[in-house]
């Protein structure tokens, strides 16, 4: 099956999100979709670059903050003119995911595939493949998701458990649940789940009449609200101050499993969230391998360290001597040191910074 | 016995010396003795204020690089108007040395008091009545140089080594050699000495006449061409370059202590080079003990490290999370990430650039 026979598609790209994982590179006003993590294109501009050759600009479309879409159109001009929905505020991926639903007019038919924009997936022709088949599987009505093949028990991402359907390899398995993060012993007993356990990387394929109807019935309020809002003309901030703060999986994902109507395509793929310095270590590691473990971006002199990251872009010389583990971030104006292993504790420091009013660094 | 009865003392403070091993706040541009390395005050003004109790302003001379003449008196605007001496350029301390005594008029059996303006030492009372006791030692016309108590077997500092003349303690031993920097095996040898090791910090007293004659004797080239710059009214730029580069350890202090000519007084008086950031780590956290043994300067929020220094003086603010024995300095333009056991070789890095001719940065 070719592309030119899957049913027509258009894409929802979820670019909202703060995230303080890769502080102080990401802030608030430049979150990390919008970073140029990995060379010289951004996130977002590499998922636009990934579903290219499957979708067309002209069915791209792109949520974000409000304070964002400038972002959006400078970093992808041929989307200036489409339909770029600002958001007042974050409200989690639940209301994101109606918004887009109730106001991108396309036939009922038409598949939606809601993607997130500040992942990395390495295997894009293979990631292409899994969309189609994950297109296909919608045809029924089916709510599809993407299944990343796990690396590991890890606790950081929700998981989908399959049933004992036997489908094809690569093609689409009936889920049995969606498991929220779990802890290390859970997460370990869901790798040798009989049917099949994969992490949950948001990536959501559903035909428009399938999600809005699934969406009537196990989110109903939000619906409601929405449409309301639009016809009252009222104002997006009110719509959204009136909606609840969940998210797609937990409002939408976890009881439409329940009633058998969600399945997922396992993508085995190099998917990576880039979710905190750990990871991006890891996926830059692979792409500039060194005897030495040290990955340098920037202006940076090393002297005999070892399995360092050094991120300069503060415009500064950034000179590590005999470091081993540990992760160094220059930005124009916060200098980030950190024990490689304990990068996920960042989030202590702008908490920190949080509640002392320090928004200048937030 | 008092000051008042000491015999009439001047000081000449070699503010001179570049010096890598603290880079990057240290720079051609700004050494260390200028640098407020320790709080409010550089090291130079805290020499002056060191002595001051012994040896007043129009008695105190300073020998620096005409380039820092500047600095020397914004620093000190107590010696504005005052003999103070610049160097065309660094020429070791021997030059620097002879130019003060033949230069600087006082009488012959006025006590000179020669002081690095780099160091740093705890015990200020102490320290001078150290000084007293070398000047009244020196009214014999002895070389006399103050002892350090060695904290080691440390291979940085060359060595004094005493004789059996059995002075009372806290006064003048007679020297029976000068050992340069030794290697551990040696030093910890020296350590061991019947009569007495320690350390050569550079700090002299002795009579103006006694110095000059004592360098006619040893160092008869130094002074011949010094005087007849002088007579000739030649540059002290023309004058330096025939100069030989050498410390005034080895010109005049080795060859007069195997003369008999040399005393040492004992002082121990919590003396640092600061010499290295491992040095000025100790010193601090002496200062600002603290149970992690973080010690920060500046603008800086730390998450559980241990035994860590983080100086921040670029404006910036810096963030260490999880950090042990690391040492971190922010300036306006280079950021330096050193394990703390490897701080001395910040020089490798000095080097490179040197080599790469990134002077920006020296």
């Amino acid at each position: 099956m070719t592309a030119d026979t899957n049913p027509s598609m258009y894409a929802v790209i979820l670019a909202g999100g703060g995230g303080t994982r890769l502080w102080p590179l990401s802030r608030r006003a430049r979150p990390k979709p919008f970073l140029p993590l990995l060379g010289n294109e951004s996130l977002f501009q590499m998922t636009l670059t990934r579903i290219g050759p499957l979708i067309k600009p002209e069915d791209t479309y792109v949520i974000a903050d409000q304070r964002h879409l400038e972002d959006v159109t400078q970093q992808a001009p041929q989307l200036l003119g489409r339909r770029l929905i600002g958001e007042p505020f974050g409200r989690n991926t639940a209301a994101a995911v109606a918004l887009a639903a109730l106001t991108i007019e396309r036939p009922g038919e038409d598949v939606m595939v809601v993607l997130p924009a500040d992942h990395w997936i390495s295997d894009e022709t293979g990631f292409r493949h899994s969309l189609a088949a994950a297109a296909r599987a919608a045809d029924d009505g089916s709510l599809v998701t993407l299944g990343i093949a796990p690396g590991g028990p890890e606790t950081g991402y929700g998981y989908i458990v399959g049933t004992s359907d036997g489908a094809a390899a690569g093609e689409a398995h009936k889920v049995e649940r969606f498991v929220e993060k779990p802890d290390r012993e859970k997460a370990t007993e869901l790798l040798g789940a009989a049917n099949g356990a994969w992490w949950n990387a948001g990536i959501f394929v559903w035909r428009r009449d399938a999600l809005i109807a699934a969406l009537e019935k196990h989110a109903p309020g939000l619906v409601t609200a929405i449409r309301r809002g639009l016809e009252q003309g009222q104002s997006l901030g009110t719509t959204y101050e009136s909606l609840p703060d969940v998210s797609i999986d937990r409002a939408l994902m976890e009881p439409a499993s329940l009633e058998g109507a969600v399945k997922v395509v396992p993508a085995d793929v190099g998917w990576s969230d880039l979710g905190s310095w750990n990871a991006l270590y890891a996926e830059l590691s692979r792409r500039m391998p060194s005897e030495s473990g040290v990955v340098a971006i920037g202006n940076v002199q090393d002297h005999e360290s070892e399995d360092v990251l050094v991120h300069s872009s503060g415009g500064r010389l950034v000179v590590t001597v005999g470091l081993a583990d540990t992760i160094v971030v220059d930005t124009p104006d916060v200098v980030l040191v950190c024990a490689a292993d304990r990068a996920q504790e960042v989030r202590a420091i702008v908490d920190r910074l949080a509640q002392a009013k320090e928004n200048e660094y937030l």
